[in-house]
C-alpha cells in the first residue's frame, strides 16, 4: 500500500484549532547551525537574567536594603559568574563525553545507577513544569510593570498564555529555528542597547537613580549574616537555570555535533555572564529596589530611557518575549523526556504516541495543566515559584556533574590508548582527567550547596512540596516499571517457538428476544460450525416464557437455556454459568456471542441498553472465554432492515 | 436452577445506604382497606390545605388587603368547595368506569386519542416533579415559620430533604400503609383539634387577631375587579391538587375495588372540604395576612394556642409531615408512570428496569434532580412554584373529565342491556348518562378555565416554562416512540420462520507484537477452523519489521499482513481493509479477533492502551463484521502466566 494513499484520519473537530494531521515521515530531521542553535537553546538560560538580579536584591532587602547593602550584590554576582563558568566548563566536558545527548538523566544512569537516574528524571520533569510557571509569571510581571492596571489580572493573563502556548504546541511548532531566532536576538539587541546607553549615561553622569518605586517592605528585618549572603548567592544562582539545555540537544546540531554544541555553549555562557553582571551593576547604579509591582528590568529601562520612551517598552517586550520562548522550550523538552521515560517503561506507555500533528499530545496537555495549577496556587508570583524551581534544577546539576566525576574517575583507570564501553558512551584515555575531575567536582559541590540552601531556607514556604514530590515521582516510576516488567514476563515466549494448538470451541449465543438480530446470531453460530447453545437470562420470568415459545416456533433448532435471575441481574447468572462450563471443559474455548444494536447517532444509542459493551468488560475477567459482538445496524435513513410489515410481532427491542 | 440459589449480586458499595438487594418475587402484592387507602392516597390532596388558603389571600392582598377585603376569601372558598364536590363526583364516575386504574393518561388515551393521552402524560410527569418541589418548599416554610432563624437556609433545607427522600425511596419504601397512616392521621387529628379549639375560643370570644405578622407588601396595588376575584379563585383551586390520586390507585384496594376506592374518595373529599373551609374561616377570624416569613397555618396555630404552646409546634409539625408524605407519593407515582410510558415506548426503555431494591431507580433519581433544580431556581418559594404546578394539574383534570364526557356520549348511544368493548374498559348502557355527562362537563369546563387563568396571569412569571415544556415533552415522546417502532420494524420477523443459513467465515487476528498473547490469538483462530490471517498496523514502521521477523521465527505459519498507517492511526487502516474485504466477499462473515490485556486493578488497566475496547466501538459500524475480544489475564498475585525466564525478549506490552 502506498503510504500517500494511506488512510487519512476522519476527524474534523479541532482541525481548525490544531491543523491538519501530518504523516510520520514528515518528522523533522533538522541539523542546525551555531547561531540558530544559540537562538533555540539559549532562551531558557538568557531569560533567567530577567529575575536573577532581582532575587539577590530581595534577599538583601531582608537586612534592610539601602544602596550600601545592595552594593553587596555585585561581588555576589561575580561569584555566581565564576560558578557559571565552572558549570559551563563541566557541561562542555559532558557534551564531548556524550555526543548523543548528555542530559542529567542519561549521565546519571550511565555513571550513578538506576535510582539516581530516576531522581534526575523526576527532578527534570518537575523543572520543566516550573520553567513554564516561572517564565510565564515573570513575563507577565514585565508586562504589568509597564501597565500596572493589569496587575489584578496577572493570574488570568498567565493562565491565558499557558492555554495559548498549549494550543500552539499541540498544532506542532516547526522548529525551524528562525522563529526562535527573532525573539532571542531581539532580546539580546535591546538588552545590549539598554546596557550600553546606561553605561554611557553613567559615564557622562546623566544617569539618575530611579524614582517612584513601591519598594518591598518587610515586617521584621534580619541582621546581615554570612548565611544571608549565602542565601542571596543561592537565589542569584537562578541565573544558571537553563544552561544544561544544549547538553540535552546535541543531536540537533550540524556535524561535528559535539564541537558545534560546545562552541555554542561557550557563547551562550559568555553572553549570559555579560548580561547578568551588566544588569546587576546597572541595577545598583540606578538604585533599583525589589518591588511587588515593578520588576528590576523595568526600573532599569525607566532609568535609562525614561518611562515614556518607546525603548523602555521595547526592553520590557523583549524580556517578556524571551521568557515566553524559555517557557516554550519546556513544551518541547517535557513531552520528549516523558516519552523517553515511557519508552523505558517508567511512565504510562501512552506518552510515547505521537498525535495527529506528530507532537506528544498527552505530554503537552499534562505540562500545561500542572503549570497552570502552579501559577494559580502561587498567584503568579515569580519569587514564590523560584525555590521550587531551583531545587529541581540544582539537584539535576549536582547529579549530572557527580556523574561526570564518576565517569572521569573510571577514565583515570585507563591506560593511554585503552578504551572501555559504557552504556551510552565509550570511555577513552584522557591525560587531563585530573583537571577535569576537579572542575566537575567543584560544580557538583557548589550546585549541591545551593540546592541545600534553597531546601532549608524555603522548606516551609513551598520547598517541602518538591522535597516530597521528587521521591513520590521516583516511587511511581518504579511501580510503573515493575508493572510493565511483570506484564512483559507474563507475555514472554523466552525466544522459544511456542506450541500452537487447536482446541475445542463451544459457542454460546446470548439472546434477549427472538427477532431478526437473533436470527443473525444463530446464523453466525452455525457458520462457525462448532457446538452451540442459546442463553436467555430470565430477568422477567413472564418474558422468558414468551421467548422460549418464540424460539421453538421461529428458530426450532439448537438448545435454548433459560438462566434464572431472581435479583434481575444480567452478568452474574452468566458468570456463574460460564464458571461451571469452564470447570467441565477446562481445555475448551468458550465463545460467547452477543448482539449489539448499532445506531446512527449517540442519542439513539442511549435509548438502548448497550448490554454488549457492558458485558465485554465484565467477561474480560475470564480465561478461555472469548467474547464476540455482532453488530446489527439500525439505519432509518436507507431503511435497509425495514420491510413493510407491521412491527407488532417484533417485541421489545433492547 | 432454584431461584433461592440464584446468583446474588456482588456489589457492596451503597449496600449500607440502600440496603441489601431483593428478589423479584418479593414485589408486594398489596390489598389495602379503606382507612389505610385514605392514609396512603389522601396525603397529596389534604396537604394542599397547607397553602390553598394562603394563595387566595396573596391574590386578594394585591388589592390592598384588610379584613373587609380578605372576607371575600370565604365565598371564594365555598365556590372552590363546590367545584371540588363536582370534580369528586366526576372522578367517582371514572373510578367505576375504569376499575383497573383511571388516571388521566388512560382515560385520555381511551376516549380522546393518542395525542391528548401524551399531553396528559407530559402534564402528569411535570406535576409529580412539582408536587415534590411545592410540598417540600411549603413543608420547609412551616418549619421556618416556627424557627425564623432557619429562613436563610430554606433552599438548603429543601434540597437536603429531597436528597434524604431520594435515598429512602431508592432503598424502597414498603408501602405497608401503616407508616403512611401515622402522619396522615396525626395531621388530621392536630388540625381538627386546632379548628375545634379555635371555634370554641371564637364562640367564647377569647380568640384575638394574630399580631406581629410581617405582612407581604406590594409596590403597586390593583383595583378589586372580577378578574382579580377569578384569579383568587384559581389560586385557591390548588386545594384540588391530589384528588385524582385514588383514581390512579384503584387496584391497590381490597375487593370490591371500585366501590372501596369510591367510598374512600368521598371520605377524602369531605375531609378536604371541611379542612379547607375551616382553615379559610379561621384565617379570616384571626385576621391572618399573607407573609414571606410566616405561613397562614402558623398564624392560625399562634392565634389559637399562643406561640409558646407545644400544640402550636405540633400543628406545624403535623403540617410539615403531611407535606413530606405528599412529596413522597410522587416518589411512587413518577417512576411508575415513567416506567409505564417507557414500556409503551415513549420514554427510554431503561426506565422499566427495577433496581436491586425492586424500585425504578432511574425514575427516582431523575425526579429528585429535577425537583431539586426547581427548588433552587425558585428559591424554595411555594407561591412562585404554585402556577407551574397548577397548570399541569388542571390540564390533566380537564383532559380526564373531557375524556369522561366523550365516554358518556358513547354510552348514550347504547340501548338498555347493550355493551361495547373499549380499549381499557367495557361500555355499558347507563340510564343516568345525562346527569353524569353534565357533571363531567362542568368539571372539565371549570378546571379548564382555572388552567387558562393560571397560564394567562402567570405567563411571564414562570408559566411560559410549563407552556413550552409540555409540548416539548410530547415531541420527545413521539420521537422516542418512532425510534423504537423503527427498531422493532427492523427486527421484525413478521411471524415467519426465518431461513437460518451457514455462511463462510474469515478470521482476522489483530496483532501488535509476537508474544504469549499472540500465540493465544493464533490458538483461537486455528481452533475456529476457518481461513485466517494476522494483521499488524504499522504505526511504527521499524517495529513492523521486527514484528514480521518475530512472526516468521516464532509462529511460522499463516499469513501476516502489514497495513501502513502514515498518520499513526489504528482504526482507519483496518476499516479500509475491512471495506475492501467485504466488497470481495459480500456473503462472508468477517471475524476480527483482538487480544485484550486484562489487569487486576483499574490503575494497572490505565497503563495499557485498551485498544480492544476502542475497536469494539469503531467496528460496530460494519455489517457482517463480528468482533471478538480474547482476554489475557495478567495476574501478578498468582503468577500464573509468569514463568521465571527473562522479560527481555517479550518486547513492549500494549
Amino acid at each position: 500500500m502506498d503510504p500517500q494513499a494511506g488512510a487519512k484520519p476522519h476527524f474534523s473537530v479541532g482541525r481548525l484549532l490544531f491543523g491538519h494531521p501530518l504523516q510520520t515521515k514528515d518528522l523533522p530531521h533538522q541539523a542546525i547551525s551555531r547561531p540558530v542553535g544559540l537562538a533555540v537553546f539559549a532562551s531558557d538560560a538568557l531569560s533567567s537574567t530577567a529575575y536573577a538580579t532581582e532575587e539577590i536584591l530581595i534577599i538583601l532587602s531582608l537586612a534592610g536594603g539601602g544602596a550600601a547593602l545592595f552594593g553587596i550584590s555585585i561581588p555576589i554576582a561575580i561569584a555566581i559568574a565564576i560558578l557559571l563558568a565552572i558549570v559551563t566548563v563541566s557541561y562542555r566536558q559532558t557534551i564531548y563525553t556524550y555526543p548523543n545527548g548528555g542530559g542529567a538523566y542519561i549521565v546519571a544512569r550511565d555513571n550513578l545507577g538506576e535510582l539516581p537516574a530516576q531522581i534526575a528524571g523526576a527532578a527534570l520533569l518537575t523543572d520543566y513544569i516550573l520553567t513554564v510557571a516561572v517564565s510565564i509569571s515573570s513575563g507577565v510581571a514585565q508586562i504589568t510593570s509597564a501597565f500596572p492596571n493589569l496587575l489584578p489580572y496577572r493570574v488570568d493573563l498567565a493562565v491565558g498564555v499557558i492555554v495559548i502556548m498549549a494550543i500552539v504546541n499541540l498544532r506542532g511548532v516547526k522548529e525551524s529555528g528562525r522563529i526562535f531566532a527573532i525573539p532571542t536576538y531581539f532580546f539580546l539587541g535591546i538588552m545590549a542597547l539598554t546596557l550600553i546607553v546606561g553605561f554611557i549615561r553613567m559615564l557622562t553622569g546623566t544617569l539618575t537613580p530611579v524614582t517612584g518605586v513601591e519598594a518591598l517592605q518587610h515586617q521584621v528585618l534580619e541582621p546581615l549574616t554570612v548565611f544571608l549572603v549565602l542565601r542571596a548567592f543561592s537565589s542569584g544562582c537562578t541565573a544558571l537555570t537553563g544552561i544544561e539545555a544544549i547538553s540535552n540537544g546535541i543531536t540537533a546540531f550540524k556535524k561535528p555535533r559535539s564541537h558545534n554544541a560546545a562552541v555554542t555553549l561557550i557563547w551562550m555562557s559568555s553572553i549570559l555572564i555579560v548580561l547578568f553582571l551588566g544588569i546587576t551593576i546597572m541595577a545598583h547604579q540606578i538604585e533599583a529596589q525589589p518591588s511587588e509591582v515593578e520588576t528590576v528590568i523595568s526600573q532599569i529601562g525607566r532609568a535609562v530611557y525614561g518611562g515614556e520612551s518607546v525603548f523602555y517598552l521595547l526592553t520590557l517586550a523583549g524580556t517578556a518575549l524571551i521568557l515566553l520562548m524559555a517557557a516554550n522550550t519546556s513544551y518541547a523538552d517535557f513531552p520528549r523526556l516523558a516519552a523517553l521515560a515511557a519508552r523505558d517503561g517508567y511512565l504510562p506507555r501512552q506518552l510515547t504516541f505521537r498525535g495527529g500533528r506528530l507532537v506528544f499530545s498527552w505530554g503537552i496537555v499534562i505540562l500545561s495543566v500542572l503549570a497552570a495549577l502552579l501559577v494559580i496556587l502561587m498567584d503568579a508570583r515569580t519569587t514564590a515559584l523560584i525555590p521550587l524551581y531551583a531545587i529541581g534544577v540544582f539537584l539535576s546539576f549536582t547529579l549530572s556533574q557527580s556523574g561526570m566525576v564518576v565517569h572521569l574517575w573510571r577514565v583515570s583507570k585507563l591506560k593511554p590508548g585503552e578504551t572501555m564501553q559504557g552504556l551510552e558512551t565509550t570511555l577513552e584515555y584522557d591525560a587531563h582527567w585530573r583537571k577535569k575531575i576537579v572542575i566537575s567536582a567543584i560544580g557538583a559541590f557548589v550546585t549541591g550547596i545551593v540546592m541545600i540552601v534553597f531546601t532549608v531556607t524555603k522548606f516551609t514556604s513551598g520547598a517541602w512540596f518538591v522535597v516530597l514530590l521528587i521521591p513520590a515521582l521516583v516511587f511511581v516510576f518504579s511501580r510503573i516499571h515493575n508493572h510493565y516488567q511483570d506484564v512483559a514476563r507474563s507475555l514472554s515466549l523466552a525466544g522459544k517457538k511456542p506450541d500452537v494448538q487447536s482446541r475445542p470451541v463451544q459457542t454460546l449465543i446470548m439472546i434477549d428476544d427472538v427477532h431478526r438480530e437473533t436470527v443473525r446470531l444463530v446464523d453466525f453460530a452455525k457458520s462457525l460450525g462448532h457446538p452451540w447453545r442459546a442463553i436467555h437470562v430470565a430477568i422477567n420470568p413472564e418474558k422468558a416464557e414468551i421467548v422460549k415459545q418464540k424460539w421453538n416456533e421461529r428458530i426450532g433448532e439448537g438448545e435454548l437455556i433459560i438462566l434464572e435471575s431472581p435479583y434481575r441481574l444480567l452478568s452474574e447468572p452468566i458468570t456463574e454459568y460460564l464458571l461451571e462450563l469452564q470447570e467441565q471443559n477446562p481445555d475448551s474455548f468458550i465463545h460467547v456471542v452477543l448482539g449489539h444494536l448499532a445506531m446512527d447517532t449517540f442519542w439513539e444509542q442511549t435509548l438502548h441498553q448497550n448490554t454488549a459493551l457492558i458485558f465485554n468488560l465484565s467477561l474480560s475477567r475470564f480465561d478461555n472465554v472469548a467474547v464476540t459482538m455482532i453488530p446489527f445496524r439500525i439505519n432509518r435513513q436507507n431503511g435497509k432492515h425495514a420491510p413493510a410489515e407491521s412491527a407488532q410481532s417484533a417485541g421489545a427491542a433492547r
